[in-house]
């Protein structure tokens, strides 16, 4: 699977050194939530304890709003999440809401089922679908679902024995988004990404929020120890810390409005994203990508969408002053 | 599963601070790699990186002197590696050369198999069967299968369209004891763990190495990003620095010929193990297990051998001092 992310892909192209590259093909928080000096010498020599296990799960009820009648599943990143899903949920047709993050449609048509492509959050299930995805925000596009419509679809969902898959990637950044709140004994199954919020993607943490069978089933079939020491640790940490997450929170917003306001002035339209990446258009994205490419800043196109551009938010002003002077000699390129 | 190494459960049934237990229940190198003082920042932010990843599997390669034609395949821990092993293998009925590390027999049985449970390496092959897993050197026991039998059972399951799954959990500190520079075009899949040699079992790391086919199912099934950035790091940093392998192999088999003496003056009988753990044998272990318990002293026993205990090494002569006295208070007990 191709993902944004990996600069060297970049680096082979377009030269340089990494160091020189701005990197803003992925939907990571530049300003990571910082890591504390030392970790205790357990966190790596040890096998990770179930109760620095327990501590980050209460964390991530907390922060998440998980409602006390659903279990979360702590997992090395939510791509882990995903590769065991098929194994787990029932079997039955696939229908993915698209477009969006490319992985949910690739791991189903690996695991031999049947996949539709919907292209919008409120069309109707063709009949053999049992699991319905749905990524909320939407990845690269930002469209969000109302709670109520999500429930709409778990009932009907629930009502043929299937389930309702919500990848909350990006709702960490976008108050109100989140249906966990509103979730009462319906089947439905919530995603969330730690690292990109937190801005440590390199960490790989992730959970999965469910009814306790489903959450059993995926707890058992992630194995002992999914979770490494250090993650346990770190994780923790955060998710307790609700008064930088609220601060983060109002910063994405105003560094994500200041971002769109210049890419706008350069000529950009900006039409979609959440706070961590904006969606713009422009003729051709791929010239665009590419010139950008020539300043060193990396940014994302969709073969499937040759007018979209997906620009993560850069660091600060100064990522910001950067990103403007590169898109002035990409545009000004003869 | 239960396994050793979750002071948890001693905690709550014996009493104590977790700091004032010497946790013995596991097979960890007591004298762990040394971290470096700071990693890169980019380990933690960034999504793991190509680059990162190609230089792991290249350390581990040369480390654990793996053919060319042979690939390397890297994950959050050879467990994570199991969960995907019934997803990846050829159908078919399982033996397990028994008894060995719980696991192996609970991941196929959970995927619906018919496991036999043999009790010898060389017991024949039942005529379902099409995947056998031999853990070399064998856990508790340490039982060695010396390479020539290893590729008779290998060059039968390939008679059969069938492989040989070898778990080399404990091989870094028994010199000889791997398979894998004696592979040719065999069906081998041999695991790998990083965490126990290098005492950083919280870094969840290990290697499957196998044909590239089965490499390449394998990497597929874990999913992108499925090693932590710090891992990579670390495990790269660790796994080239030959010389510090060379001195620990001479350390660890130093300090288990110690712990070996010290147990059999204690009247205990040692007949088996690795240097990261010896299997003693006594009347009651289950008894011996609870009384060092008492003395905070974690070690872990076997509900199907009662009068086996398995002892970890401890942390150097301090160790086994406080190991030694904590057995003589134990036997002294009315």
């Amino acid at each position: 699977m191709k993902h944004g992310g990996d600069l060297g892909s970049a680096l082979a192209r377009f030269g340089g050194l990494a160091s020189e590259w701005m990197d803003l093909s992925t939907g990571i928080n530049p300003h990571a939530y910082p890591l504390p000096d030392t970790l205790p010498a357990e966190a790596w020599t040890r096998l990770p304890a179930q109760d620095a296990l327990t501590r980050l799960i209460a964390a991530a009820r907390a922060a998440y709003a998980v409602p006390g009648d659903l279990d979360l599943v702590a997992a090395p990143g939510t791509q882990a999440i995903l590769a065991h899903l098929p194994h787990v949920m029932p079997d039955g047709g696939v229908a993915v809401v698209g477009p969006t993050y490319g992985s949910h449609a690739e791991i189903w048509r690996r695991a031999g089922r049947v996949v539709h492509d919907l292209t919008s959050p409120y069309a109707d299930l063709p009949d053999d679908v049992r699991l319905l995805v749905i990524v909320n925000p939407n990845n690269p596009d930002g469209r969000l679902v109302d709670a109520q419509s999500l429930r709409h679809h778990a009932e009907q969902l629930a009502a043929r024995g299937g389930w309702l898959i919500v990848d909350e990637a990006f709702a960490d950044c976008v108050p109100g988004a989140s249906v966990l709140p509103h979730l009462n004994g319906l089947p439905v199954i919530v995603l969330r990404s730690f690292g990109k919020f937190f801005g440590l993607a390199g960490l790989r943490l992730g959970f999965a929020v469910a009814p306790r069978a489903l959450a059993e089933r995926l707890t058992v079939a992630l194995e002992s120890w999914a979770v490494p020491g250090p993650a346990l640790e770190i994780g923790a940490r955060a998710l307790e810390d609700t008064a930088w997450q609220d601060a983060m929170r109002a910063r994405l917003a105003d560094e994500a409005a200041d971002l769109t306001l210049m890419l706008q002035m350069q000529g950009l339209s900006v039409f979609g994203g959440t706070p961590l990446f904006v969606l713009a258009g422009t003729r051709d994205a791929a010239a665009l990508h590419r010139a950008l490419a020539r300043q060193h800043v990396w940014t994302r196109v969709f073969d499937y969408a040759p007018t979209w551009l997906r620009i993560g938010l850069p660091d600060g002003q100064a990522g910001r002053a950067r990103l403007e002077a590169a898109l002035a000699a990409a545009i000004a390129e003869p």
